[in-house]
């Protein structure tokens, strides 16, 4: 581990490591506190995120580092057309580290093959956001003691929510972990998702109804389901309610559920939600920044003990076969090359965006 | 005090322990400069605003602190559709303390019922900037040695200058002080700034001729006449002049008043001005720093004696009333309910933007 | 040397002073971490560009010291029309020295006469930029031991690039230095750079083949030749691959050779130059990092040891010539003067942004 692309990155022994690291600096901050003294964080956010940059950046300072980056494109030399290659190879001059986040996907892997620092991906478009499943990790652990042996509701647009995907994915590594998604029929999980639950062995319903379900649930993770996702508007107006939480559900559920959101939150969870003690949606934004803490620190002494390019094994590239995802970093970039990991006869996935072709 | 949304938050006596405190640190700033070490400010600006957030972000530095936020919106959440209690509620996770500025009315407020941590008000709308009116009498006391038994001319717009407002009301709490309001009648202070005025006995002249009457000024505070407030252009041409200061309307003024301005200036002083040594409007944005600096420190040490939320108490959700001020928080943020003050039989005002219904 | 704002502002020996400082920083960087303790810089970017601001900040973070400012002029108070002269007297109070960037030709140059801080030119509009300079003499000096005696070529568009015109008046300074100025007819050096270079017996040839002259050089300066340059779309497609640098063109050149670029860098050297040990412009940001440290650490210095207003002797102020250069600061900035330098009988510069009138 040197840079972290993909929540599955990291093994579940890593996890394992990472989340007992967090729970050290959660018990004794002090002696974190000037772990990174002379060390810049440099964040990098082509694309604006409050949350996460914050998040970022305040971890950073609680290690007693520094912090320097941008906050959104039009700041940013990217208005001079600099590729993302150039700008983490000028940059990892400035600083020791990188989070960058970037609206297309695969950003984050290309700036893995130039950058001799370490880069976090802190979400490369709808496709990857590693420290979002690391924060619902640890949010998930600390509060319920585990992350095995869980009854995980899902609830609302479960196709395009890509927090939900990689929870799911870094969740079935655990053992008895049952899956509860609920979401609108034209919302489920996509296939892929399904056929790596099926292949994982893993205990899992698809239901239309948060109601009937939510008494099963030790954790719920909320999504917000948008209008525009729906094919009409009946469906839209029939449903809509049907994944908001409010006060009326939660009386429904064990009283020792957890409520997760990735926010920010819009509509889907009612304000009167925000005062029961089972909803930790705030304080989700705390473990994610003593979870960042811990993988900055984890990194950068990694980066120290083998220094230089650390890059990903590529397949070779290809004259041939065309990404043809309108939000693939390589419609944006020159000089990246078209590569293709193939994954089935005649089936072939681009190496940035992971998307088939 | 806990949280500073306005310049009324604060008694005569805490005023006074303030500009000590801003006293003490102007005389000895390296028995302050590790004070805060540790410790964060969010600012958290929705608008942007340079000297208000270089302000406040050199006086935590200057304070051993961090500073981590935002400068606009546009760089914010907020354009996912994100409310100020919600980024509150996730910010104090990162900040010791937050700092924050609006285009809405009664954001602050609002922000100061779901923070754990101090918010200061820098600025809601056309509302409230309780850090200016502190700035405005650091600089005074400094300068006169005195807030009491001063005539104090205020010159310009003061029909819409909230920061004018706001001296008034501050300065009216102190012995002697005399007003002279020199306006164009169209942009008179409004009528319940001069019920203050008589309800505290204050004496004070509303003229239409800065020349006529600078010689009586042992402080005059300029501000901007902008010709789209003028009903018609004749006037305009007519009066533009009038309140612009000069050489000319300087030499007519004591030698040891002090002009004040709010910043920025656009052309209501002549350039021949700035090197008058009574010109004191660059230094106000040091004494700006300086009382930051006092409001900083105070702040943190109130919160770290006595944790946890510090809700303002609100008078009850009203179901029928709606406030109609289209620039009052809860036109852009679910969640906030409506909530009136009685000010007198069947009169209400918002109890965010204190606008009257 | 108190404030900088043109390359020209250093005398060759200053210019010593500095890369040496640079050596000593990059041989001994703890030595300096904290000599910038409890300072800070204000970068005051009126105009985006990410490589120059986190050079500056990434500097000042590696000298102890702290950073405040904003990366645009739509987060600062230039869109409420504050000036540049306010500005600065403004932000001098929160800071110990400015690094400023601004769209107008001049700015830097209004701004040395009002601040009682030192302010660094980090670029004004098409003008100046000083810190690029020194990056490039540095780089130079680090990598062929020397800066006379060099065959120093520059390709691309001579005619609009102000780093190109800066370079080559800074090198006229040293000895034996030759010029192969590489680049279309219609974008060869303006006349007045032909006449400097004339007048101190410079040895140059202005010639339109890279791939003709590239084995001459021991540095190569690339810039970017953009198709809006051309008189004629004919023209740009005869030329453009003419000034494109790749491996072809780089085997002709000497084994240590070593090629510069400004960056940002967009196609004008192809990626597979990058890897290539003779490519150094990613290194040139690194260098850049430290010359600005040594250039902070050197004004702050002489800031200390004679402090107040160190103002440039300027030209009456005239009242009938007026600058007709639309990037001048005078048309956008009120209360700075008309002023004007005679360069011959009849024939005036102006004094801000140097244009002849």
């Amino acid at each position: 581990m040197r840079h972290v692309i993909s929540p599955l990155d990291f093994s579940v022994e890593e996890i394992g490591q990472l989340l007992a690291l967090a729970d050290e600096i959660i018990a004794n901050p002090a002696a974190y506190a000037h772990k990174c003294a002379g060390k810049k964080l440099a964040t990098l956010f082509f694309e604006p995120s409050t949350r996460t940059r914050l998040s970022f950046e305040a971890a950073m300072l609680e290690l007693g580092g520094q912090v320097l980056g941008f906050s959104s494109a039009s700041s940013s030399s990217a208005t001079k057309g600099e590729s993302v290659a150039d700008t983490v190879r000028i940059v990892q001059n400035y600083a020791d580290i990188i989070a960058m986040r970037h609206p297309k996907e695969g950003a984050a892997a290309v700036a893995r093959q130039f950058a001799r620092v370490p880069v976090i991906n802190a979400g490369d478009g709808g496709h990857l956001h590693p420290t979002q499943t690391l924060t619902d990790l640890l949010t998930i652990h600390r509060l319920k003691g585990r992350l095995s042996h869980l009854t995980v509701g899902l609830c609302g647009d479960l196709k395009f929510g890509r927090t939900v995907h990689s929870l799911i994915r870094a969740m079935l590594r655990y053992e008895g972990v049952r899956f509860v998604l609920v979401s609108p029929r034209e919302l489920q999980v996509p296939a892929y998702i399904r056929t790596e639950m099926e292949a994982a062995g893993a205990d899992f319903v698809q239901v239309e109804s948060l109601e009937e379900h939510i008494a099963e649930m030790d954790v719920l993770y909320m999504t917000r389901v948008q209008q525009e996702r729906f094919a009409n508007v009946e469906d839209y107006l029939r449903l809509k309610d049907v994944y908001i939480l409010d006060a009326a559900k939660m009386a429904l559920a064990k009283p020792d559920m957890i409520v997760l959101h990735p926010l920010p939150r819009v509509n889907e969870i009612a304000h009167e939600v925000d005062d029961d003690p089972r909803a930790v949606y705030f304080r989700q934004a705390l473990f994610g920044k003593y979870v960042r803490m811990a993988l900055i620190l984890t990194l950068l002494e990694e980066a120290e003990a083998r220094p230089g390019l650390a890059r990903a094994e590529l397949p070779a590239a290809s004259d041939t076969l065309v990404c043809r995802n309108p939000h693939c970093i390589t419609t944006a970039e020159n000089g990246i090359r078209q590569r293709f990991v193939q994954t089935a006869p005649g089936r072939w996935r681009c190496a940035w965006c992971e998307h088939d072709v």
